[in-house]
């Protein structure tokens, strides 16, 4: 046994939503388990993305080794580009998800060139005193894996995001039988995904979806519009094969849903049957029978494609009366009001709208239900148990579901959240202290801008960077603006009536004309609206970069 | 045949969630259906309750001939002591209807004696030109009715809010004989419940959830606290029958609890079986596993009973690591934050929290789903149909629910929002212009003030009334305040750095002292806590009422 001391210490991921990340260290060498990052809540309104405070990993920057990636959803790979400005270590993942990291990259123009290390299910990595193999499981995107992490002091099993769908469409199973293996010669700590655990039972397969996509596409006789998550390169899959059988041309829509199925297809992920695609531009000239768009923004991302489909705003897209859009994707909780305001302007065009929980479903998910996190806490039978992935309420369910393990080995559960240290010595398990972890709030600027331009906020110093709070009053039922807009600021230097600031409220004035009546009725459209473009004209006139948070008012 | 005409105005409620309220005119008599308020959205922060603008009832004052109130709720009922500050004529309403209308009189102090009419299932009244029949219908509340009302020009419907429940609890069914004669004799116009359209099948039986609430009562080894809609007298009759077969005493907690339970006890709708009640305050010092409390706060309302004792903040009660927290509710949609924050509150405190969709179901909703609106489609018959109660997606649904009935009758759907007048001559329905809506939003100031001291807000005039922001960063991990707090003001009149203001800030740095850090870490109980605190000191010092909209930035 080592007289070194064994730390786990999440960085992110753990009593909130997203932003996964965790460092691993052993002695003087640490390891990193992903990098992502979190999407705003409403309370944070004014920046555009979340990542975790680097605090720990600089404080430690000599003995960091090397990044492990699980997958390549946002919330795991989303904060890589700003993980490799600081430390320019070896990235370890499947080739489809350091392609997907490989596409960011490009975004921030990262200086050093990354050391982008493939990796195969299987294989197995030596960094330091830690030996990593990856083991392929399944989840809403393809090529993700579990990384099983020996130390000298025992195993760590950390699960990634996974489910446990006994029929993935692309016929990977989950490779319990590596798991098991390890759970027979024995584990140390199982960190195990914990988003699902408090729902029951199992979570549906994938394949689930089939048939009631089927039935969408056997009832539609005019245009389709389907809305999945771009990375859930299995549904896109199943939605050109019916396409293809349906006799329908497929049309990709949004950034990300061109960008992301090149590189599945790319990676031999996705195929995609010969002439099936048309442009988007060529959409409302085809048959509308003969249609079904790709189309991202699930979410009702105030600027995404559906959304400004739904606004009548979309420069090649519009909704005809007869058309069908569905909604084949959660709803992220937090986004409800967003998406009903979406869905309530497709209806208001004619659109019949499918969304929701049905029976069959419209969307599975990619986290495993109780039963299913039972099943890997059993394989894997570990001698300690840290639930990770998810707010309080599921790390504290997920605790309970492994209450039976302490009859075969278990040892002790430890609900962690993010800055806890938890360290282990041959004398055993215990939380020791906390880490410095935090929230860094990043303004990317207009679309395009590189990662040098990019704002980091400090948003405890509004006295330093200022604050802009534009107010308006818009009528609900009629898109009317009710008020002048009034521009409230401080500490941005610019506080009174000044002819500056007046010519600010004109910005706003103008943004509120240039917008059609329903994009007025839509408070989170026009928030983003009125934040681009007063961002663009202050950066521009007054070389400031204050936080812009439009208040509307709904009256 | 009249040669007048009918006129069907919707007030409040159609194309929005809650605030139900319709004109019905013929020639110059006016009945009103309903007068309910909703709970201010997010982006309404800063006032209490929104109701109705009343404009159009005012300006044909003298043609309002009597308000007609199908149930109870507060999106039916909450803007009854508006109403009647400006209207003083007759309420008709079921008994049990009526007392919860009383109780909210009492609380505003209304001068004029208000004229309250109770009437029972099967009653015929006489108002000027109508004719009004009450037809006993099931719903999530006791003693709900429909509305046939009998015009020169034909019957219109109006359902109120439905399920078709085939088993209610108390065993009063849906009185769907009376619907039937009159779909048989010819229906003009059907108004019916659309909140549930977009859910297919039918809706639970409110009898579904004992399977799952008994098997509660079987696992629970100690405190059992219990929250649902104070309203759900079904509900709270199940729960109080469990409790009585397992032994356990009841203690009922929540201000609108205590209120809702002795009114319908009064009415006979509440068997509380004799010394099964305890007192609050006896709760902690009797025997756990003997104990089941009725606690009010399923959405999380900040100054709620339940988010106290999440964050641990109730003068009786506390959470002990054991105790089972059942939230046997639905989450309304815009609240999923705010009840999972309180949810990870109750977690941390030990509680195992059971909520969300589960099977069999701790919650079953109020409303008709698609095949039970389809069969009082069906029974009704009518010549034309307006889906009633919905944001536009489950209008819109209703209406294609009805398509079928086009071959037996049914001329047309009208899907009409919020201030469009469907009108009906002996030519037929058509939309014929819209009247001046809106919402009032009302600050109530704190608890007890009366309605004379109630500041109706315009919202528009942001420079009459005045704004003040409080800007705090707060640390979402460990509930620490990050930053000085900032206070930003408009149209106050004190922008400027005055000792006024820097007073004011003292009282917000001085509310954050003096909260302890789980209070601190949920921002809806802070801005609540802030608001009121400041709105007492501004009022009392400047005798100003601001607009007081907190900004909370978790970091």
């Amino acid at each position: 046994m080592s007289d070194k001391k064994l730390q786990v210490i999440p960085l992110g991921g753990l009593g909130e939503f997203g932003m996964h990340m965790m460092a691993i260290r052993y002695g003087d060498d640490i390891v990193v388990v992903d990098a992502g990052m979190m999407f705003p809540e409403a309370e944070l309104l004014g920046v555009d993305i979340v990542t975790p405070d680097l605090t720990f990993l600089k404080e430690n920057r000599e003995h960091v080794r090397a990044l492990l990636l699980t997958h390549g959803h946002e919330d795991h790979i989303g904060a890589v580009a700003f993980f490799l400005a600081e430390f320019h270590v070896p990235v370890y993942g499947t080739a489809f998800t350091l392609s997907l990291v490989e596409r960011r990259l490009e975004e921030y123009e990262v200086e050093e060139e990354p050391i982008l290390r493939p990796v195969k299910p299987k294989d197995i990595v030596e960094i330091g005193p830690f030996k990593v193999e990856f083991i392929h499981v399944t989840h809403s995107i393809v090529s993700c894996v579990a990384l099983a992490i020996t130390t000298p002091l025992g195993v760590i099993i950390h699960t990634g995001d996974f489910k446990v769908d006994p029929t993935p469409t692309d016929n990977e199973l989950f490779d319990l039988h590596t798991l098991a293996d390890y759970g027979k010669r024995g584990v140390l700590l199982l960190l195990s995904d914990s988003t699902n655990a408090d729902r029951p039972g199992y979570s549906d397969s994938e394949r689930a979806v089939r048939p009631r996509l089927e039935d969408v596409f056997n009832r539609s006789e005019s245009r389709l519009f389907v809305s999945c998550f771009s990375s859930s390169i299995h549904r896109l899959q199943q939605i050109i094969n019916l396409s293809e059988e349906f006799g329908r041309k497929v049309a990709l829509v949004g950034r990300s849903m061109i960008a992301v199925t090149e590189i599945a297809h790319n990676h031999g992920f996705l195929e995609i049957p010969d002439n099936i695609l048309i442009r988007p531009q060529d959409v409302m000239s085809a048959k509308p029978s003969k249609v079904t768009v790709l189309i991202s923004g699930t979410q009702g991302e105030p600027m995404s494609a559906l959304s400004r489909l739904a606004v009548d705003n979309h420069k090649n897209l519009s909704i005809t009366p007869g058309d069908m859009v569905v909604l084949s994707s959660r709803i992220i909780p937090g986004n409800e009001k967003t998406i009903f305001r979406m869905i309530d302007h497709l209806s208001k065009r004619g659109a019949d709208v499918l969304y929701g929980s049905t029976n069959p479903p419209l969307h599975v998910s990619g986290h495993g239900s109780s039963e299913e996190l039972r099943l890997v806490l059993n394989l894997v039978r570990p001698r300690y148990f840290v639930p990770v992935h998810g707010e309080y309420r599921q790390l504290s369910k997920h605790a309970r579901l492994a209450d039976h393990l302490h009859h075969v080995g278990l040892e002790e559960i430890f609900i962690c959240e993010t800055g806890d240290i938890l360290e282990i010595d041959s004398n055993g398990a215990r939380k020791a202290g906390r880490v410095t972890v935090g929230r860094i709030c990043i303004d990317s600027g207009a679309a395009g801008e590189v990662v040098g331009d990019m704002v980091i906020r400090d948003r405890r110093l509004i006295s330093e960077t200022g604050i802009v709070l534009p107010i308006i009053a818009i009528n609900k039922h009629t898109g009317r603006i009710e008020s002048v807009p009034e521009l409230v600021s401080r500490g941005f230097g610019l506080e009174a009536d000044t002819e500056f600031m007046r010519s600010a409220r004109d910005i706003v004035v103008k943004t509120l004309e240039e917008s059609n009546a329903e994009e007025k009725m839509d408070v989170g459209v026009m928030k983003e609206k009125i934040r681009a473009d007063l961002k663009r004209y202050i950066h521009r006139h007054a070389e400031r970069r204050p936080m812009i948070m439009p208040v509307i008012m709904e009256i």
